[in-house]
C-alpha cells in the first residue's frame, strides 16, 4: 500500500492513525499541498479531484477519507473502528460524519483560496470563516459527546474507533488556527487521552517525513 | 420510524430514494428551513446540528445522512445499496462522499447565509460559488464514472446504490441554481435513467408533502 499523504492534511491524519492502531504498514509518498503537487497530471490520474489522502491497493486507488477508513477496518478488522450493533455504527459514523462534511470541507485549503481570491477577503475574514464552521460544529459534537451513555473515555465506548481518527486531526487543525477550546470540555479529555497513545502520537503531524518546522 | 425531512433539502432526498428503493415505510416531518424551523430547541434537543435530515428509530435519533443510508442498508439488506466485495464498497463510498463531503456542504444553506451576511457577498457571487463547487466535483465524479470498468447503467453496475442515492440530489441542486451540466454526459445519463425510476420518482421534492410550487 502506498498513501499519497501530507503532513498537515487533516484528511490524510485520519489515515494515519487508522494505519497505526491496526499495524498495517504503507509506503507514505508526500504530496506538498502548499506548492500544489495534488494539481499534477500525474496525480490527477489517481484522483481526478486532486485532494489528498489516496491509498494505492495493488492497482487500485482508493480516495476519499471515509471510504479508506471503512476499507481499512473492513480488510483488517482487529481492532475494529465500528461497532459491533447497527445502531452504535450509525452513532460513530454519524460522528465522523459531523467533523469529515459538516467541518472540514469548509476549511479545506481550496475553499479557503477562494475565499481570499476570487472573493478578496482579508486574511482576519478568513481566519473568522474558519473559526465559525469549527466552533458550531464542535458545539454540536460536545452536546451529543457530554449527554450521549455511549460516550467512553472515547467518542464510543473505551477503545479508540472511527469518530476518535477524524477528530483528533480537526482538534489539532482548530489549534492550528488559535480556536478557543475550552466550551469543549469533552473533547478536549478525549483529545488528551489521544495525546498519550502510541497510535495517535505516530500519526500526528510532526512526526512524519514531511513535517515542517513549527508543526 | 419518522424522517425529519424538507422537500428541497437534497441530503434528506438521499433518504427518500433510499426508503423508497428499500419499501421502508417512514412517517415524514417537515421541517420548514427557509423559515427555520430546524433552529428551534425541541428541534435541536433531536439533533444538535439543526439540519435535516434525522430519522427517529424507537428512541433514539439518527443523524448525518450517509450513517443513515448505512443503517438502512444494514437493518433491510434488501435491495442493497452497496456491492458485495470491499473495493467496490470503497469504490462507491467515495463517489457517495465526492458529493457528500466536497460539493453539498459547500453550498448549504448556512453557508449561503454565511456569505452573504456577514461577508456582504452579492447574489451573483453567491451563484458563482455554487456554481463553482458543482462544476469542479461533476468534472471529477465524470472523469471516475466515464473511465472505470465497475461504472454500469447506474454508478456502479446495473443496480442503483448508494451513489446514486446521493447523485441524483446534487444533480437537482445543480439546475436549482442554473449550473450547466452538457460536459457531464455519464451523470446525465444516469439522471435521465433515474428520472424513469419509480423509487427516484416518488423521492423526487416536486412529490413530497410540504413541496411549494416550483419544486
Amino acid at each position: 500500500m502506498k498513501l499519497f499523504d501530507y503532513y498537515r492534511s487533516s484528511a490524510a491524519y485520519r489515515l494515519r492513525i487508522a494505519l497505526a492502531l491496526k499495524g498495517i504498514p504503507a509506503e507514505q509518498v508526500s504530496c506538498h499541498l502548499r506548492h500544489g503537487e495534488q494539481h499534477s497530471p500525474a496525480y490527477r490520474r489517481l484522483n481526478p479531484q486532486g485532494l489528498v489522502p489516496s491509498l494505492t491497493v495493488g492497482e487500485t486507488v482508493l480516495t476519499q477519507s471515509l471510504a479508506i477508513l471503512e476499507y481499512l477496518d473492513e480488510t483488517h478488522p482487529e481492532p475494529p473502528l465500528l461497532p459491533g450493533d447497527a445502531l452504535g455504527r450509525a452513532r460513530v459514523r454519524s460522528l465522523a460524519q459531523l467533523v469529515a462534511c459538516d467541518i472540514h470541507p469548509l476549511n479545506n485549503l481550496r475553499v479557503l483560496k477562494y475565499l481570499k481570491d476570487p472573493l478578496g477577503q482579508s486574511q482576519v475574514t478568513i481566519d473568522a470563516w474558519i473559526g465559525h464552521w469549527i466552533l458550531e460544529g464542535f458545539a454540536a459534537l460536545e452536546t451529543r459527546l457530554a449527554r450521549d451513555s455511549d460516550t467512553g473515555s472515547w467518542c464510543h465506548g473505551n477503545t479508540p474507533g472511527l469518530a476518535d481518527c477524524v477528530l483528533i486531526p480537526q482538534l489539532y487543525n482548530a489549534r492550528r488556527f488559535s480556536v478557543p477550546l475550552e466550551a469543549f470540555p469533552t473533547l478536549l479529555r478525549i483529545d488528551a487521552q489521544a495525546a498519550a497513545h502510541p497510535a495517535f502520537h505516530a500519526a500526528h503531524p510532526a512526526q512524519q517525513p514531511d513535517a515542517e518546522p513549527g508543526a
